[in-house]
């Protein structure tokens, strides 16, 4: 997996709080995830499926940061995790991979889309479990952290 | 969603558990998931598209349940949700969903599999953003509860 790969994902992430919550994300450097864990409170999950490659997407956000994103996008401020940051979570996580999506199909790699799950509960942690390479994007924000972790396996 | 569907999956975990870990899980009554919340401290979670629906399935087990599934499954004691349970859990999801795959396709309902993700965490929550029903099928056995759930949407 190369970074014309991964770019699409973190510049849709970027894009997508940005346009949608006037909030800029910085991103960190995207990494190998061996062993280390991303730990957040709220996880968007999604598969995807291709002729050649099939995997899974999660995107994690820390409680405080998803709280921000909720208000600045929808102006609705909630003080926890609940069915409408949910939500909002699950839209994201389509449009996240949405965007990755149509910017792979210009250059080739064609997949579809499952329909997101979304995690709740303080602390999880999540491990794909695919053959191939697990890459992890994290991003900071004053208000906290996400992470974005991708992982394909091809297809035989 | 019907029964036709419903029962493929149902019967794909009490035989795999069945088969592999000769323990017993007894189904109760599947349900339309409203506002109920399966809560879980390990999850399989997998996407599925096929050319007329899409949608996604997660595999919940409380702690002491999964705990008991790999002692008898792998002969493996483990006291905590480890890399190693997460593995097995991940297989679980994978070949339930494979089972109900083939018992589906003779049906002729056909979607593919995305990879598994697999979530860690006390207590957590999951919430299928599919747009059709969702079902909560329960499992118990004297060590503790899983639960299946599985949503699908018509792709036009």
């Amino acid at each position: 997996m190369n970074v014309e790969f991964i770019n699409p994902f973190l510049v849709s992430l970027i894009n997508v709080v940005s346009t949608m919550a006037t909030m800029d994300l910085k991103p960190g450097k995207p990494q190998l995830k061996n062993h280390d864990l991303a730990k957040g409170d709220v996880s968007g999950l999604i598969g995807m499926v291709g002729p050649k490659t099939k995997g899974s997407l999660s995107i994690t956000f820390e409680e405080p940061l998803i709280l921000e994103i909720m208000d600045r996008m929808l102006g609705e401020k909630h003080t926890t995790i609940n069915e409408e940051v949910t939500d909002l979570v699950g839209e994201i996580t389509n449009m996240v991979t949405g965007g990755a999506k149509n910017l792979l199909s210009e250059k080739g790699y064609e997949f579809d889309m499952a329909t997101p799950a979304v995690v709740s509960g303080k602390n999880h942690t999540i491990s794909h479990k695919s053959k191939g390479k697990k890459i992890l994007m994290p991003f900071s924000h004053e208000c906290g952290h996400a992470y974005i972790e991708i992982c394909f396996e091809d297809v035989h």
